[in-house]
């Protein structure tokens, strides 16, 4: 048996995230499915990060294991022969060191997350930012965000379906800069809680209008409620980066 | 009559190009449709650039004249609304100086082209690059570009349809630069001949994979003969960035 590490790549749109279910097209279910066609095992995949539906991956990281040893060169070809028609691409495979696993040897999680601010709705970019029409401060936004770092309990960030045993999280950074007409949100942490990052910039959205303070922002978080946090921003603005682990990973 | 300056941005996929067609549906049809449906104002459309089918645009300019006085803000904002269902928006809307002429008008157009330099096909840029998976020599490229830059015959670099009186063009500039996986050529100049940046695309593809050499391109210039380029590079690379006029326009 012969573990492999894949580094994934997908548009969101269209399908219902990272995990199979029986509503729509999910990245594992289309994965595991190019496998069989590939080698004819049937495999679990495992991935650093459960994208939800609309959520898109820059560098999404997942195992499979595989009976036969191949060259990764040929799994990664053969699998992206085999997903042709879906929005979905390996863009490395490598052989995983001993002991490695895509979601719990993840040392560190990287997201970002793309305002469009403008007037004029997007064109190229439809799908893939959220569009926020008035013009945001953000810089406003990334002081505001400063105060949202650290070791805390998220519980205000944190959704509804969330299964984490704990809402103690370490947001090692947040950071929030404007290019033109995109503003750029970039979190890191070892691990995230269901939906926490579109929840933080549901709510530094707020701060970007002048609706919320930077205190306010801290007294939400303080408050451990969730219906003290801003809206969730939309799926569609959110991309899985990247995920380290450490050196031999 | 008052005559706007608008600033357009699009997704070509889907679209025949620039020009009013009969076979599908155009940026100008889209454009001035949105205009009757505003105000009931049957106008034609004028376009610093006649993208072709495929090609994508970031800052196309445009003038309509109207009978009515409109506040520009206003224009834009109505012309969005009514453009919802294609992928074309107004960036921008202003009241264009005396004289303004979107077309004759323009001192320069700039013209940006994505190769995405990667074995495995894009996902969120599909249609939008052109794929290329064996490794491209940048530097190579940039510099074979240097060689083209300047007042030449370009009859090399011109389509069969191309309608120019003259071959004859001054290219301000041309650059090759890699971020990543990513190889960008943006060109400069006053105008440009039909289908002469895919086409200088196509051929510094060439050097990039060591296929043709510094001197072969500077060759194919003075051959002033179609036969001697490299294959036209694909539309879906192709973008239309931005277009300038003098201090007044």
């Amino acid at each position: 048996m012969t573990r492999y590490k894949l580094i994934l790549e997908y548009d969101g749109r269209g399908l219902v995230g990272w995990q199979r279910q029986a509503n729509g097209p999910s990245v594992q279910q289309a994965l595991e499915d190019a496998v069989r066609k590939f080698c004819a095992e049937s495999v679990t995949a495992f991935a650093a990060g459960r994208t939800d539906a609309g959520v898109h991956a820059l560098g999404q990281t997942v195992h499979i294991d595989l009976a036969a040893e191949q060259p990764p060169v040929t799994v990664q070809k053969a699998l992206n022969f085999h997903l042709k028609s879906a929005a979905i691409v390996v863009l490395a495979a490598s052989v995983a060191p001993p002991g490695f696993h895509a979601r719990f040897s993840a040392t560190a999680r990287h997201y970002r997350y793309r305002i469009l601010n403008r007037s004029a709705p997007p064109t190229l970019d439809a799908g893939r930012v959220w569009h926020v029409p008035p013009r945001l401060n953000g810089r406003a936004m990334n002081r505001a965000a400063q105060r949202l770092v650290g070791r805390h309990d998220f519980t205000t960030f944190r959704s509804a379906r969330c299964q984490a045993a704990s809402p103690l999280k370490t947001l090692d950074s947040l950071r929030v800069t404007r290019r033109g007409d995109e503003i750029r949100v970039e979190a890191r942490a070892r691990s995230f809680l269901h939906s926490q990052v579109r929840a933080l910039v549901g709510t530094l959205k707020l701060v970007g209008e002048g609706v919320w303070s930077e205190d306010d922002v801290a007294a939400a978080l303080a408050a451990r409620d969730r219906r003290t946090a801003g809206p969730t921003a939309p799926a569609a603005g959110l991309y899985l980066a990247a995920v380290e682990y450490a050196a031999a990973g």
